[in-house]
């Protein structure tokens, strides 16, 4: 294994790609047979002469670094072809040829839903990837994002929030955290999630790093949501990549004087689905999600997406209900019925109406929907 | 003249349909002449005893009345056929068979924008709605709306405000103003607009007129905007009528959690435009008035859509310009610079936002897009 982690780092390093390391295998058989050829030998593979350079040559510090990092048993290194190389990521154009993971592999084979925009939200946009990603991964769905602050962070918090998995895609080494500020974050993720980097240890953030990493945030899920953003924003190459990966795309609407809800706008008329409830979402993904599933089952043995519609059935969203009606009543009466806290009906409320079960009427006053 | 419209009401009041009037024109030659028919030569006309009886024994009271109205020169009736019949109406399947108008015929031939919604929006529904007719308005479309509260009345006043046109399609006869509340406002439409009935004098706000009002709304108008809309509502059914009808249908995005943009989402997912400035609308219609306005000007000899693209261009304008850079500025910052009250550039921005010279970034600050 230790050999195949050699071979596997040299190569990667050497910057070979998913398409050329399918040749390289065919004329030479293993991987470690391929970093065994001499350089004269490499080259009639029709490998540029750079590659086969790097690998006649390889950089044994940075091997070394990383093979340091992989005694840990929450670190891992997943390769083209082996089982655990997520059947998604297998399917797009330009796969990476290997991926770094910090946590639990298994959160890559199960169905997701990637959670994307602005860095700088409206505190709405922060409530509702927050909300949605929280109900999406109570639902079974590991919520895929970026790590970023505004959207990525609260939809990453969404889902450990209900106890869900959720993966964040560096655009830096996978032993280093960007922005600093969500190294907490990022351990949490890690915990049952993953940590997933297809840089070389110790990479800074390139600004280049962050649109190829989009491509995996993208070729996971089976579909991307898209909270508020910016016209030419990153969210929107992100969602653009989606499409083209053969992904669903899903956009929030918002009002037209918020400018982050210009970028979902442009998404909407290019045929991204208008979202205002998680049942729009899991309308869609549902279906593919079980069909994604039976592929999972061979290589995870864990329970997928959970099949069962209804919201949470604990006492007080039993409570919470009875104090609700279809005639608009204010925060403050249900508060005062409910015996819950501002904090705790603001939270359930949203997961309620994210079900389409409530909805918030102006006032500050909910009622049920039907 | 009056022979005219003794002959047209009573057809009118027998509840022939455009469609029927046709064949009687063919077998019996002028209005005039088919009034005049006994009542056995009409049955064989194939119409219906009933419609047969009401024309050979006409409510002499109530075609009195309608003549004594109409002895006003801004009193008009507007029948099938006329050089004054609105060509969009002669279009539309089931068009009325005549029209009782109350101000400028004129504006029924020029180039029209309906503007409807929920007749209890919120605050943002009202502005907006006020802001695109008067935008428009100002461009040189007439704003066509039904004289409720909520959206239609801020889509008429918008319309005023911008000294151009504007029409209310009433639910009642043409004497009653309905809801009372708008009595003043009906009268300022009248002015330079017009007030338009197809059903009787003296007819009060049946519940079933105004779905059946709502075809004209639709039908008279190049394209429909719905502003803010309910699910299941009123505004839906006169949006669906439009797109039967072969007219644009244009929506107004919001946030998931105001219950009143789910009824135009549900539109922008059937096909709706997604608007979020008054140049979405323009671009779709300039050419189509364009078009219309050669039809008009065969009928009224006024100017129709003014080319200019550009907004306001006096001097409080300019000065708003110089205040605002590409850094988002709060509004208190521009009032400090332009000198303006908050209520003018209120008014301002949202004008400079929906020609989409300006955007609106959270905490109320403001930059010039581009």
């Amino acid at each position: 294994m230790h050999t195949h982690h050699r071979s596997w780092l040299i190569l990667k390093h050497a910057y070979v790609r998913a398409a050329e390391i399918e040749t390289l295998l065919d004329l030479y058989g293993t991987v470690d047979d391929i970093v065994r050829q001499p350089r004269s030998r490499l080259s009639e593979s029709g490998l540029s002469a750079e590659k086969c350079d790097a690998i006649a040559t390889p950089d044994e510090k940075a091997i070394s670094t990383a093979l340091d990092w992989l005694e840990d048993d929450r670190h891992h290194l997943i390769a083209w072809g082996q089982e655990a190389y997520p059947e998604m990521l297998s399917q797009i154009p330009g796969p990476p040829l290997a991926l770094y993971v910090n946590g639990n592999v298994d959160a890559l084979h199960m169905p997701a839903l990637a959670v994307i925009g602005s860095r700088n939200p409206t505190q709405g946009g922060r409530r509702n990837a927050h909300g949605f990603s929280r109900h999406l991964a109570g639902q079974g769905f590991t919520i895929i994002s970026g790590l970023a602050q505004g959207i990525d962070t609260a939809a990453h918090e969404g889902a450990l929030d209900a106890g869900g998995k959720t993966i964040a895609f560096l655009g830096t080494g996978i032993d280093r955290v960007y922005p600093a500020a969500n190294r907490q974050l990022a351990h949490a993720i890690a915990g049952d999630g993953a940590l997933v980097s297809e840089y070389p240890l110790g990479a800074p953030p390139e600004r280049w790093h962050f649109p190829e990493r989009n491509r995996l945030i993208s070729g996971i899920s089976l579909g991307t949501l898209v909270v508020e953003a910016a016209r030419r924003s990153g969210s929107l190459i992100t969602a653009r990549l989606a499409a083209e990966q053969g992904r669903e795309v899903f956009a929030l609407p918002g009002s037209i004087h918020n400018a982050l809800a210009r970028g979902c706008h442009e998404l909407i008329r290019q045929g991204a689905k208008l979202v205002e409830t998680a049942a729009d979402i899991l309308g869609e993904l549902r279906p593919l999600a079980a069909h994604m599933r039976e592929i999972a089952d061979e290589v995870v043995d864990k329970s997928g997406v959970r099949e069962t519609t209804s919201p949470e059935h604990d006492d007080d969203y039993q409570e919470l209900r009875k104090a609700l009606s279809h005639d608009p009543t204010s925060i403050d009466e249900l508060k005062k019925q409910s015996g819950l806290t501002i904090d705790q009906l603001s939270s359930m409320l949203l997961i309620l109406e994210l079900h389409g079960e409530v909805e918030s009427l102006s006032g500050g006053r909910y009622a049920l929907t039907g």
